[in-house]
């Protein structure tokens, strides 16, 4: 690691601050507009963090160092540092008068579009302030897009390569094709959140309701302007609207993007869709039946309620239309077990993905057919295509790391207090980037206001760790990482 | 899979099934010795157990097949199987009343050297009944020392074999190197059974307990012949004894022998060995100061109840001498984690056993640094020795097919209706044979005796596919197992 390199990662960092120092330019205005005072605290923050990131990049300018592996690594970890200290600093100095730890845990919640809150009393903050929120959570989205399709494939920590994907193409021009793809991606991803709002707006909710849940819809986040979150609608079109979103924006990007361009709808065929799909319709179906069956539940709004809050726990959205907890046991068994599942690769949802899922059960399968011929070839497949051994081991390291990290994140919950369900499901929904747990006071009703600076660290730590993919972070921790 | 194989399974299990309606004339002997009209019970059930399998086997004599891997995999089901149903057949006639399904469960959890129980008021059921629970943990151990060392090895599921251990042997006899090593793995077996017997005397317990429990220590098993558990004695030297022998019987018997006959300290280096004792110090130490902070317990005391409780629960015994579920949360959630982890492979312990969290963690690191330096080439080790590509595997089958059974068992639990902490505990502590789980009603001072049916089953099922290392009896569901 050269000094070049550190150089340019501070650069690089920089200017990503100044760019979201912009950013806090949006919910000034808001606040201008609404008239409420704290457009001043928004336009305060943006020249302090604008300035500091100005001044940063102008020091560490230089020529580009040779992108190898390890400035990836730590180019990835900075970057969600830096904006996590970032879009922390409106939350300390406007009027929800948080701390720093718990500015903190909202800006990390908003940025790895995780989508838990400390704030109470959502319905009378500030508009700038939700405005921030739910568009920390946008960038978030954006950002982790990008990752899945650009970096990690490039690590080889996760994700599905577009450019594996489209190796067909004959095109010699990748990073011609990198821009049109960037420019696509951005279409698409504005454009889903503009349907998304108008859908929202056409079912019920007020404009600025319909834009903030829009921007924490697409980014599978979670955050509401409401304490109630979908509860305070009371609207089944407003929950089926969001049900549909919160899916499409589990799905792999890079396949929208080739069936929106490219109308090719061969595209959808990816294993993990089908999965995906599969297990959402599961979950949901299972908790409808049992809601109806046990608590005699009309079965159209049992299904309704299943389907919303099961999309958004396996979306990894974390959004509540009711508190599915007290449907009885198997729902919050249900509820808990989703939590570690999450979406497709190369979408704005977390947790262990269905592409692992894909892979993990063929691997059972053939180990298995294995043990039986031992002589006999069999390969692990992903649709057609055969599963090299490092994608492999890749699957297996992500896999038992992330058991690893719930374990120990569950045990320093315990042993700040609080109870095994608060505990597990606490770490869980930080890691896979849900938002509730499933004990009453940080579930589907609940929220993290009761949590003290310490749980908050562990579980800010919990977020990044998950939404970066694990292996990422803990490479830096390597000795040899750092060494020459 | 042809009708010679079939035949050959049939009789070999007979002749086990006669084995042990033989076994069955040592609590009526106990009985007739205590004078407890309960002996006719035994003896009637040592006629038809022996008779029915007497018949069958000789109606299955024949030729011997060829020994395929699939034979061994069908008799190691057919056998366990056998045995779990023959053991139940005393508890469905004796004075503990138990339903089919009671007794199926009581007798897998000895069989299985679980040690979970569905009777209540043990202190005054007949002592036949109570040798009977604990001779067929005893001889569940043996069966499982004898799986784990010579026949899963073989079948590549797991276990390390005691061939490729002593490769520097050159010997070219392995099967009478078989006898002489199976005659000096019993002589281990009952000398250490005889050893804790005679030490549990001395430390004040009556002849008839420290034979009961000494049967139920070394096997990891857990019964006891009193509700209260150790907590009866309120002795700290018996919980020593009891530490003592319960961590002597989850290390490798291999080792034992080796070390035994043929005095090699050296033996004991196997990696697998420090890892355990290590995570056994590390759980108790942390508990026993977790337990003297919180709640002013003096530290001899803690020590000593912390030791017990969680080489209790590390070596897969289950006894308790408290309710360490009262500790505090940190404990409970320990113990909840505890429960997964297990003992040494060629022991009588169960769980996902140390030599693969030795190399899992090996996995983990090299897989970091191969992230790094992805042309390096860097393998992973246990101990000296290099883990080749199929062990690595093997190990990764056994993990995910772990979490996957625990989670679907969960499921299970949660829909007949039991909470969070009980379904989740349930399933692990049956899954890993360990006895008790974390929730009041089925904790150290809890049982399972207001489990019904259905639950009871969903148990059984868990403590067998966790004795036979899961993948024995998972690639049974294959349809290529059973083709031709």
């Amino acid at each position: 690691m050269n000094a070049n390199t550190l150089r340019a990662v501070v650069y690089i960092a920089s200017l990503c601050g100044l760019y979201l120092s912009i950013a806090m330019l949006v919910p000034a205005m808001v606040d201008l507009y609404y008239g409420h005072p704290d457009w001043r605290v928004f336009t305060t923050c943006a020249f302090m963090v604008g300035g500091v990131s100005l001044l940063a990049a102008m020091a560490t300018r230089g020529a580009p160092p040779m992108f190898t592996k390890r400035l990836g690594f730590l180019l990835v970890n900075v970057l969600w540092a830096v904006f996590s200290l970032a879009g922390a600093v409106p939350f300390m100095f406007s009027d929800a008068d948080l701390s720093f730890a718990q500015a903190l845990f909202e800006s990390i919640s908003g940025i790895t579009t995780t989508g838990s809150t400390v704030i109470v009393g959502l319905d009378s903050m500030p508009p700038g302030l939700l405005m921030w929120r739910s568009l920390l959570a946008w960038l978030g989205g954006i950002g982790i897009v990008a990752l899945g399709l650009f970096v990690l494939p490039f690590l080889r920590v996760g994700g599905m390569s577009f450019f594996k994907m489209e190796s067909s193409d004959t095109s010699d021009k990748p990073f011609a094709r990198l821009a049109t793809f960037t420019r696509a991606f951005i279409a698409i991803y504005v454009g889903i959140t503009l349907a998304c709002a108008i859908s929202y707006a056409l079912a019920g909710m007020s404009r600025f309701d319909a834009i903030n849940h829009a921007f924490s819809t697409v980014a599978t986040a979670g955050f509401s302007t409401h304490d109630a979150s979908f509860d305070y609608f009371k609207s089944n079109a407003v929950l089926w609207v969001s049900t549909f979103f919160m899916t499409i924006s589990s799905l792999p990007f890079s396949i929208l993007i080739v069936l929106a361009v490219r109308g090719r709808l061969d595209a959808l065929r990816d294993p993990q869709i089908g999965v995906f799909l599969g297990y959402v319709i599961a979950f949901s179906l299972s908790a409808a039946i049992y809601n109806h069956l046990r608590n005699g539940e009309p079965f159209p709004d049992a299904l309704t309620h299943a389907f919303f809050n099961f999309s958004s726990i396996l979306s990894t959205t974390g959004f509540s239309s009711q508190d599915y907890l007290g449907w009885g046991p198997f729902t919050v068994m249900a509820a808990f077990f989703a939590t570690f599942i999450g979406g497709c690769s190369g979408s704005t949802a977390g947790g262990i993905k269905a592409y692992r899922f894909v892979i993990l059960f063929n691997i059972l399968g053939t180990g298995l057919k294995k043990l039986i011929y031992p002589n006999a070839v069999y390969s692990v497949r992903y649709g057609s295509q055969t599963v090299d051994a490092e994608t492999q081991r890749t699957v297996f390291l992500f896999f038992s790391a992330y058991i690893f990290l719930w374990v120990l994140g569950s045990m320093a919950m315990a042993a700040l207090g609080y109870d095994m369900m608060t505990s597990t499901s606490a770490v869980i929904t930080a890691l896979s980037n849900v938002g509730p747990g499933v004990s009453p006071q940080i579930g589907p009703v609940g929220n993290f206001s009761s949590f003290n600076d310490p749980e908050l660290y562990v579980m800010s730590i919990m977020m990044l760790l998950g939404r970066l993919e694990i292996l990422t972070v803990l490479v830096l921790l390597m000795p040899i990482f750092w060494r020459n």
